[in-house]
């Protein structure tokens, strides 16, 4: 493991994204949102990604300088074709017209196909706060994932993002996989050789087990609730939920067609759209009353819930976003450590573009 | 039990809804919410709530004439003070002027607050189906819920529901408590003096419980995951975006100041707004592709997950909607099989309103 400072990080980032082409301000964007992942305590989304994203470029399936385009749109909404571009330059993108679309309509939702990864869908949403607006984001993403009753993966780990802003309190910033858990615990048990809880994934019969390496063996992740008895269909529909507003709405595909994440995998055959899909919204506080008026509610409802009598004492309840900022307090002090792995992927990039770290 | 006809406990409803003093349009309306759940199969929220609606009205919680008023509103929203009205009048009200935004601006977004329990979240959303539209709605109730780490009960078991148009398929609807499992599930289990599995609830000392009584010993539900290892905190951001959306965007009380349903609970002291709120949403399809397309694309989504290989034979995939759609077309035929306790309801409010089922 070594530690890094966020800008060590974001610069060396900018440098690969600017060796695939980028131009100079889509370097920054994308940088920033991939170290806000690593800030943030989100490992799996930030520098670790950056190989990933470099060999889906060399395979052609992103386009480092793309022409994003408005497809279809009304006074609220707008369908945008990201060109192949890198998630993390359409998210941005299609989050800004959305606000735009709020300022003048009250709300602005915009879907997005032929995209990318977006990296972590909590960035996104949380662009909203600062125009005291409500921020909603969402992507598809390849299948790991088995619907109820069934055997096959069919969809994504399907993430959706809400932020929404406070007066004094820090905003309530609520980011999850709708899955019982993330693929990025079953890799930190893969590599600690732990087990995994059942309840995280079933095997190639369907059986619930405690092998994190089981995706490699025809397993499937759960949806949150895991099994029916547990509420896993509840899950398995917000997570259709996703992929339908992401990728049906949009035009890219979805379900089991949504095109895999690691470049070495094939794409689907017979895709019915276009690349991966996200789903953006942004509801102006104000469209629906006094921001001041809510936000003052918002430090209300904060602080009453993180005052709840807790089951343990050495343990609060927390407000989604608090173990984040904490995290990410800490991390702009002290740096961010990088996993191993992450270090040798970093060195092959340096070595790829003739860079340095 | 007794078996009565969709017909029969209609009408039944509509009667006990004009004795409160509700117009004709109205009571109509109410019955019909309230008969759509018993005809899908959602006996707790049919039927068998109409006692609680009639006490609550008796407490002058409920007003029968209602004055329903948009305060706040732009182009795609709305904000509605519903006068204390039946959610079950106030929600299609909300609703229609979801649809109504939406035709206009591509979107429309409506928040309720100072109305009442509103019935099945998956009527409303339903709603905007005929329309070529996507329906959601949203509501918060009665606290019940401990949030993750937490010993009191601060949140409702706050339903949302997404409507999907599709073209040949019935549409995607899903409807559902963001708790491991609905109160009505453990009001089942407690008139079969069964036991509930571990992850539904917790008793009064934070422990996991198989106690179907234990709401009433000072214990609480889980959020869809159950405990921290199993997601539960995702559940508990999502009972909390829709408290937030519900209650704080509305106006309306939230989190465990939320209005109870049963009259005999008296009201929270300190309440830091009106009654319940809603939240409802109407997206139009072709603000953001043609619903032609989208629909045709909906049917193959919809028959490629239910063709997913099944774990078991005899169990294959469902759709959201699915089982709904199925008890609804059986009790169309057969009629709706009506609970002792609640033919006991049915007797006494006919004995006080002095009228005939």
């Amino acid at each position: 493991m070594k530690v890094y400072s966020a800008e060590q990080l974001h610069t060396f980032c900018q440098k690969i994204f600017l060796k695939m082409g980028c131009a100079l301000s889509d370097a920054i964007q994308a940088s920033d949102i991939l170290i806000s992942a690593d800030l943030r305590g989100i490992d799996s989304h930030g520098i670790a990604r950056l190989m990933g994203y470099v060999r889906l470029w060399e395979q052609e399936r992103i386009n480092a300088i793309p022409k994003i385009k408005i497809i279809h749109e009304t006074p609220s909404t707008a369908t945008i074709d990201a060109d192949k571009a890198l998630g993390l330059i359409a998210a941005p993108f299609a989050m800004k017209l959305a606000i735009e679309k709020a300022k003048i309509s009250g709300t602005g939702w915009v879907c997005v196909k032929n995209s990318n990864h977006f990296g972590i869908a909590g960035y996104h949403a949380m662009m909203a706060l600062e125009q005291d607006m409500i921020g909603i984001a969402m992507t598809n993403a390849s299948a790991l994932v088995a619907p109820t009753f069934g055997l096959e993966k069919m969809l994504g780990t399907n993430p959706i993002a809400v932020a929404i802003p406070a007066k004094n309190q820090p905003p309530f910033v609520a980011d999850f996989a709708t899955t019982t858990a993330a693929n990025g615990k079953l890799e930190i048990a893969q590599r600690k050789n732990e087990s995994i809880p059942e309840g995280w994934a079933q095997d190639k019969n369907g059986h619930t087990t405690t092998n994190a390496h089981i995706l490699k063996e025809n397993g499937a992740l759960l949806p949150l609730g895991s099994d029916r008895e547990h509420g896993g269909h509840k899950g398995y529909a917000l997570g259709s939920i996703v992929d339908i507003f992401s990728g049906v709405l949009s035009g890219a595909s979805f379900g089991p067609w949504a095109p895999p994440f690691p470049a070495y995998i094939p794409l689907p055959t017979n895709m019915p759209g276009e690349g991966l899909g996200h789903f953006f919204g942004a509801m102006r506080i104000d469209a629906f009353q006094s921001a001041e008026h809510f936000k003052q509610n918002m430090d209300v409802w904060i602080e009453r819930f993180r005052n709840t009598k807790p089951i343990n004492n050495h343990q609060t309840v927390l407000i989604p976003g608090d173990p984040e900022r904490i995290i990410e307090l800490e991390r702009k002090l002290n740096g961010i450590p990088v996993d191993d792995e992450v270090v040798k992927s970093i060195k092959l990039l340096t070595e790829k573009f003739n860079v340095e770290l």
